[in-house]
């Protein structure tokens, strides 16, 4: 149950295809109701062609508070924004998108700052950390970017399309000239993080996409894959002894982080209101 | 407090300009909780400008369920129907739009209906009655049409654009042969229902728009002003021991009949889709 809805609440909005599965309108309106927003979040149904037109009519709207992206949503997004931020022109795509002060529209991609901040909520210290990731696509290349971001030594990538793995390794070392990138099949040295960006365990039968025994005791196991909480990867990790972080928390502190850049703007919007009366 | 929102609720909205004071997300959230629908309305604030740009957007959308406009959308909504149901075609607006089977969008008015449907739903008989509407704007329009459609005998309309008037008799006049429909500057007849459809009542030191006092005690007397719940016409009313009906019922009545008219299409298209699976 939410908040009741009434003709002041700010509307949110997540655009997918398909839409009955998506967990943001639980999250977001929980969120809403734990910062006491008078605002809601749906989710609408939106085909890929249809795109350009849905967001003409959403931008029109006076009383829109922002909006997210999901698949297959998220390249095209990008193109419709009037400013993109670092985050997604590095991972070459967007998922959320906030209006500013001066109804120009921002986009950012926050699917590699939830992870992040899954990983600093629970205490794990990231800057000067050693990182593999496997999995160029596009949460891994915003895994990738959000980690550089946060200050980690050294990065190492796998991806089974090379290209695509070495173009992402190009674009981080020319954003984080101080970050070291390599490429490597497997984790084989001493990482403090090895995070699963591939959808390896989504369906039952997936290989891993590594193995955690072969990794020391203080390497934390990060998992992407939301769905089972714990996947097959999780649960080789938690047999060896391992740390490890489920799917679910990157996509609540990603819940948090995308609230925060919407009411960031919302802030300076309201003060641009009050200065103008 | 509403059900919670998930990614397979359905979307309705009530498009307007301002929105802030409406009250029909209440009313309908309230309404799809009751009859246990996976469906949300949420209000859209749309500038009268941006209206068509908007509607192509929602018409996009693979999960909205129906829409609802008022002020000041309420006559340009009827260009953007592929049909509209005689009611509409009438009262020469429309408020509320449905999808249909075959994806054309067919809109109604239902600011009548719903002042028939309080009266049904109060007891009154309205077949064969004897109606005085005051004001003959959207409102007087709707429910002159409904209150024919509902089968009275005869229809006394006042306005003080008596042009507008003229117009409205003589269109009612041609769609309901069966109803008497004349003008009249103020209620002299043992009518049995008396209407305010005008605004009088909204603002402090308005005019009653007739006397209850020069009516027979069996006259019922209804208002479409929403607020104060008791106008000083029903005030008046109550002092002179008529029956009344507050503009309150009228919204409520219109909203089981909106939600009627969605659910009837959407029985539709689903007996559509399940035949062709």
């Amino acid at each position: 149950l939410i908040r009741q809805i009434d003709g002041s609440t700010k509307v949110y909005a997540i655009l997918g295809d398909p839409v009955a599965a998506l967990r943001s309108p639980q999250v977001f309106n929980a969120l809403f109701e734990r910062r006491n927003l008078n605002a809601v979040l749906v989710a609408l149904h939106v085909s890929a062609g249809d795109l350009p037109k849905v967001w003409e009519g959403l931008k029109a709207l006076r009383n829109i508070g922002g909006i997210i992206f999901t698949m297959p949503h998220k390249v095209a997004a990008m193109k419709l924004m009037d400013t993109v931020r670092p985050g997604g022109m590095l991972a070459g795509a967007i998922n959320v998108a906030r209006i500013e002060r001066d109804g120009r529209w921002t986009g950012d991609m926050f699917d590699g700052i939830g992870c992040v901040r899954g990983l600093m909520e629970q205490g794990h210290a990231l800057s000067g950390g050693d990182c593999f990731i496997a999995g160029c696509g596009g949460a891994g290349a915003a895994i990738a970017v959000a980690l550089a971001g946060a200050g980690v030594a050294r990065l190492v990538l796998t991806d089974v399309d090379t290209e695509k793995r070495d173009a992402l390794l190009d674009r981080i070392a020319k954003a984080f000239p101080n970050v070291r990138v390599q490429s490597a099949d497997a984790p084989r040295d001493p990482f403090d993080f090895a995070i699963n960006a591939t959808p390896l365990g989504m369906r039952p039968g997936d290989p891993l996409p590594f193995l955690p025994e072969t990794l020391p005791q203080h390497t934390v196991i990060v998992d992407v894959v939301p769905k089972p909480e714990v996947t097959p990867l999780l649960e080789a990790a938690l047999k060896s002894g391992h740390r490890i972080q489920p799917g679910k928390l990157m996509t609540l502190g990603q819940a948090e982080a995308i609230a925060d850049f919407w009411m960031e703007s919302d802030a300076r919007r309201d003060d641009q209101i009050s200065s103008t009366q």
